[in-house]
């Protein structure tokens, strides 16, 4: 057996995510002993609750309540208890004090990135953070090097498990909003409190995380625009499927020239839009994710795994670990993160993308003469029109129209419907979707 | 501007992925320098013809027909000439000045790996090659570094693009194999001398690529279990389509447990075989490539890109350039490979998959009967059984039997098709097809 030295890691939580970590770090210490060339030790496991009877069984004696304790005496931190405090005030602490960090940590990173890594690059350790972008996906560790010699156009991602488990119910077993819901949390796809995923907000920190890797740019996720699902009917999802769509909860992360001053500037949105049943996001069911790069050499990329789970999860943390430990064992000072570019981030207002806007008219003649030349008034042109005629379903005797439109500008489009609103043929706008993916 | 140290980097091959290399190398320099930390310089492009028209247009100072002069004074050598010699020599020359090698030749690192990667682990120099296998997408490096704490237990990938276009127009437009081969061919999917695409020897060298990378072994490509798709019919895609399966080539890695000793063991093979309409890898149409991996904790993941193409490699090649000159400007050795496992490499018969296979019988009481027997004698179990009645394109009387088999172990079926090709009530076994994936 090689005599290896020891490398200490400290482990700061046993959740889903820890206890798993502490797990492959136990069973397959010799396996990464040989790929590292140094041994993995778990020094400790830092908890809040000492007697919390958990999932995985490690020896008792690893478990602390001291994390600063822990923290001082490592020389890996892996950060898995999630939330900003104490979380950030430990890993400020543990880079001080020149260890490195692995955290899966998207909330914390999304909100406190800049200073975090700021603080890295000055005492020359390492912040690594794969797990904290779809969990098992290996899509950060690509964007920064893979495409590191390569242009990225554009970032869209399905993010959220939960949200697209919701949807890809409504759309492939006709579930209502609320029955996929609570399948979704019955199958412990959705937390107690599912704002962070419905309202799109954990899609938002991790399209801050996506922008900055693909853009070499800072993204404050308070500038993210954002659109959760809990509008999305499924009425607008069997139109979709109708029309051969499917709804996804789609984060965008995009480079657009300023209109202003010609030069690069980006787009970092979250929304539900519809994507054709062709195209690679559309085949991404249940709780899985996918990233969908576009790179101007390298053409459209995917990558398509879980997003979520414990042990997924983990084998994103064990990785950096890996990486993380090689570096210690090898020498030499860390790579910087360079966020070099500080591009504008601009309003979703000024991006471009298709339409499909679904009205109520009257039925009577002229009907879509008036509706065109309103959109023709906006300069959004129109790709095609679908109108029913009043079934038996319309009482009311209005028709539905559905307009699908060539790429418009946001703020020319929401100025449309605007008008569309208040002229005298349409009864209602009943929705208006986004169309996203070529 | 910031002032930047230069790095001298030598081009190897002006062809389809050189020059483009070249022009992203020309025009994002200023971007590169700013990502690197310092410039790369186009020190010169080694070529064989100097007067040779090129799609890209380079200042006509750089070309030269000395490489081993250009090498010499480099710092970083890419290889994109292609073939064994010379660049076998030129790599090695480049490793022993110190330089780091970038290459995209799967031919010969499938060949001469093992000894290229001794060299530069002994002068403690990289040799990148990301390239190499499916061009653009990032499949080597996630495999190397992201799972590098997991567990990989299976890699499977459609790793050619030429043999997936023709598989997919025989699939998806009826194509015959010929007009199939013949539009490849047009389009430029196909090279003039297609044998290394349709016998599967390309994708062979990427299996022992991905194998030495997943299992941290050596897999010579000579012992590469390995059959193309000229022996692929229409006949046999539309009876997988009929049955929800999509026939593709695959190039597998696996890990096995050896029979004999219980210990681990490793499979890599290329074959066309059935995968489920369902399974990820059956919407990669035309020529792209993809790539599923199954580890023990991540779970399912899928690389999905572009396999080919001068730009689209040329991204790959630039993503390595950039890791290599951040060395350079970081310092610091480089990580050396570690194919320390040394696994045993089963050969096919070893391997356990489910069989699809075809038989013209009998068209009398019992065949179902006798033919079931013969499988039941090696143990082979049924999964399901479909008998046709002949028709009219019947003429000899015969009827068609596609049995569905559980998993068996290859060796078994391969006895019991030979038996079944003996036995009276089977005129012919048509089709043996092996069905991947879960
Ligand atoms: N679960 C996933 O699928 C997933 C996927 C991607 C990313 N992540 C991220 O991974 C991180 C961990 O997630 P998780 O699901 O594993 O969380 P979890 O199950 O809630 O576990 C949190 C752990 O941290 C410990 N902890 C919390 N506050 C602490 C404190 N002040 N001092 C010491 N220990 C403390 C807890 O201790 P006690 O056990 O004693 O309460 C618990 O063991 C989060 O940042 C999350 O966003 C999770
Ligand atoms: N093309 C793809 O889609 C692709 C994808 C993945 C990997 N690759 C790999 O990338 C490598 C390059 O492929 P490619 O398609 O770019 O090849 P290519 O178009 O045939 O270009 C080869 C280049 O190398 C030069 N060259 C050949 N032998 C030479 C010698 N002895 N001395 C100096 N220069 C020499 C040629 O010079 P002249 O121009 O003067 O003849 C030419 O410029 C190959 O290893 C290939 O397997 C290619």
């Amino acid at each position: 057996m090689t005599d290896y030295r020891n490398l200490r890691v400290a482990l700061l939580g046993a959740g889903s995510v820890g206890s798993q970590t502490a797990r492959l770090l136990l069973e397959h210490a010799d396996e990464l002993a040989s790929r590292v060339g140094a041994r993995l030790e778990l020094a400790g496991v830092a908890v809040r609750n000492l007697s919390a009877t958990r999932d995985v069984q490690l020896p008792a004696e690893l478990y602390t309540t001291d994390a600063e304790a822990l923290i001082e005496s490592s020389d890996i931190v892996v950060e898995l208890m999630g939330g900003i405090e104490p979380a950030r005030t430990y890993i400020i602490q543990a880079l001080t004090s020149g260890a490195d960090v692995i955290t899966a940590n998207k909330a914390l990173l999304a909100e406190h990135g800049t200073e975090l890594f700021a603080l890295a690059d000055r005492v020359g350790a390492q912040l690594y953070y794969e797990a904290s972008v779809a969990a098992a996906i290996p899509i950060l560790r690509p964007l920064r090097d893979s495409l590191a010699g390569d242009r990225i156009n554009r970032v869209m991602g399905i993010v959220n498990g939960s949200t697209n488990y919701i949807l890809d119910r409504m759309d492939r077993y006709g579930d209502s909003a609320e029955d996929a819901a609570q399948t979704a949390l019955e199958l412990g796809f959705l937390e107690a409190d599912p704002t962070l995923d419905v309202e799109g907000f954990d899609a938002a920190q991790k399209v801050t995380i996506l922008a900055s890797l693909a853009f070499h740019t800072r993204v404050p996720v308070s500038a993210v625009y954002r659109e959760g699902i809990t509008g999305v009917t499924l009425d607008q999802i069997r139109a979709a499927k109708n029309a051969g769509y499917v709804i996804k909860l789609l984060a965008i992360a995009e480079r657009l020239t300023d209109p202003e001053t010609g030069a690069d500037a980006i787009s970092a949105r979250v929304y539900p839009a519809l994507i054709s049943r062709e195209h690679p996001l559309a085949s991404v069911y249940e709780g899985k994710n996918a990233v969908f790069v576009e790179a101007e050499a390298a053409g459209s990329l995917m990558f398509y795994g879980a997003g979520a789970g414990g042990v997924e999860t983990a084998s994103a943390v064990m990785g950096d670990l890996v990486s993380a430990a090689r570096r210690h064992v090898a020498g030499g000072p860390g790579l910087a993160q360079n966020a070099h570019a500080d591009l504008p981030l601009l309003p979703v207002g000024a991006i471009n993308t298709r339409y499909h806007i679904t009205l109520r008219v009257a039925d009577e003649p002229g009907v879509l003469a008036r509706v065109a030349s309103v959109l023709a008034t906006h300069g959004v042109s129109v790709e095609n029109v679908l109108q029913t005629v009043p079934d038996a379903a319309d009482a009311d005797g209005t028709a539905t129209l559905v307009i699908g439109t060539h790429t418009a500008r946001e703020a020319a489009l929401a100025a449309t419907v605007k008008e569309l609103a208040v002229i005298g043929v349409v009864r209602a706008v009943s929705s208006v979707l986004r169309v996203e993916g070529i």
